[in-house]
């Protein structure tokens, strides 16, 4: 286990300087992939995520036996402006759920053997209100940002990070425009679901924030910490962890790009570990997966939230890689190459 | 297990009079998604799957544990005529390699606890040259139908129907712009990797073969028959069957999809059981998929065969089930609903 950052400077520091992926290891998974019963290319994408996996998981034969999803839960200042549709007690009802088996979550887990780790971050002591103050302090940033960067296990074959929060799409919103630009409008949505007035009342929101805190926001960091939340920046300390223990990453949603989108203005192959499993129904997150140059893989029209979507999307890693691991080669099939 | 089709006119008589599905289950599983731990329609194209196999399945929480998945293998005339990338010893060889368990279908099978079947379709006796002759008679056509009937088992939860025939793609062309119109070149594609020259002697073989059967192509039964191919055939006896028994179908790529539109265009409804599972790297694939108003869960290039586009988004339809059956209800885990 590496030690937890020091302060922000580490963070800086650790993320310019990532490993890459392995060469030798891609390789050896596309000479194999060459050999298997099947036209070259035909399983198309699926091909790719197997190169992507053997490549951070240094091996030519990647798996998938230890799979972890890792949920981070934030509460948050902005959420008193009327931001969500639901109360922002649901955020500790539902980690309550997931630690009971009762969310769509902990069925995805169970589906795909993954196993499930749910990091509540100070609950009762919501980040302020962003439209008026720093969501958090540098200390409380840095803190949420270790406990993300702690949840990543060693020896894991894939991490899907995924987030609950009443009032986190509001923070993604913000923190997509700090970091990509734009106006509230081009990033907010309704989230849980608000319409209407209170979608109008949400872009207002984080316009007031972008205004409030628009000199700080050119840094990735600082603008983590002054308009995102602590589910948030421990989803980017996963995100970065996970990379310095070469693990593979599967994006979710709009809150858990925005979060990753940090790592990508603090280096700019910052996100090479990571693949996009779905692209939410929330607008935002087609414009930012874009932005990040990262097609999903699954395009379902969920917005749920929890690593849901990524979650989903495990299940097309397995099929990809159950192919490449267990498919006979046209010498050992005695199968006839083209003609 | 319901009889075979004496005849064409049995099959006539039995696609125009198909059961619907169970409107109340279809209503239990949207009361219950409702109360589910989760905002209304945040898991989207996974709760239309889910209402979708309730109907047919006719039970409001569905279940996945008795998936068949059915691949048919059939030879054809029309291959000598330069349409494919491989020889035509490459069917045999490969359903050898299904039942030693080499291909992709045997992984994808065993990843979702699928229990998988394989119809040899006379193989060493090919179907005519459609460019010149009827590909089948009648009754040759009539015994793949039943064939593919007879693989539908009982008790089954979903059948996945594939395919394996080189030359299949040209076969599936052909059927395609019978039943949909357009030329050839609307509906050929690449197949197992055919371009150039190739691809345009293979446009050039549809057109003749579409050219030689004119007048007889606008029954969808006859098209079947004159420009078909047996695993075409069988693939759409089972479809058929798969509805009389009420058992929902995930189909697959180009030949299936051509081959489940025969009953498509012999009733309008006919294929109201049936999800669309994956849209082939085959560009008649997506024209078909528009025709047929079947939009598909999974868009990864794929251009396999085999049924293997379907078994990967057989994990989407596990996923989408056991959230619906393991989820927490709002008022089970005491989580608040929309203020």
């Amino acid at each position: 286990m590496m030690q937890p950052f020091r302060d922000f400077a580490a963070i800086r520091a650790a993320a310019v300087n990532l490993p890459a992926a392995d060469a030798d290891a891609v390789a050896a998974a596309r000479a194999r992939d060459q050999q298997l019963t099947k036209p070259t290319g035909a399983l198309a994408r699926l091909e790719d995520c197997v190169f992507h996996l053997a490549g951070w998981q240094r091996r030519g034969i990647p798996c998938l036996d230890a799979v972890r999803i890792a949920v981070f839960a934030g509460n948050h200042g902005v959420a008193a402006r009327g931001v969500s549709a639901y109360p922002a007690d649901v955020t500790m009802q539902m980690v309550a759920n997931f630690e009971r088996g009762g969310a769509a979550i902990n069925q995805l887990a169970i589906l795909h053997g993954a196993t499930l780790s749910v990091t509540a971050l100070e609950l009762e002591r919501p980040t302020q209100d962003f439209t008026a103050h720093a969501a958090m302090t540098e200390t409380e940033c840095l803190a949420a940002i270790n406990a993300g960067a702690e949840a990543v296990p060693p020896n894991c074959d894939l991490l899907v990070p995924g987030e609950m929060g009443i009032g986190n799409t509001t923070a993604a919103a913000a923190l997509a425009a700090a970091l990509h630009g734009g106006d509230a409008a081009s990033w907010v949505g309704p989230g849980t679901g608000v319409a209407g007035d209170a979608l109008d009342n949400k872009i207002r929101v984080v316009d007031a924030a972008l205004g409030f805190h628009r000199a700080a926001l050119g840094d990735p960091l600082q603008a983590l910490r002054l308009v995102g939340g602590r589910e948030l920046a421990a989803l980017f300390g996963a995100v970065l962890m996970a990379r310095l223990q070469s693990v593979p990453v599967l994006l979710d949603g709009f809150v858990v790009g925005a979060a990753a989108a940090v790592l990508a203005r603090l280096n700019p192959a910052g996100l090479d570990h990571c693949l996009a499993g779905h692209v939410s129904a929330e607008p935002g997150h087609r414009r930012l997966l874009a932005a990040l140059g990262k097609p999903a893989l699954l395009d379902l029209g969920m917005r749920l939230g929890e690593g849901a979507g990524a979650a989903v999307a495990v299940g097309l890693l397995k099929a990809a890689v159950v192919c490449h691991a267990g498919m006979a080669t046209f010498a050992e099939a005695s199968v006839s190459q083209r003609s």
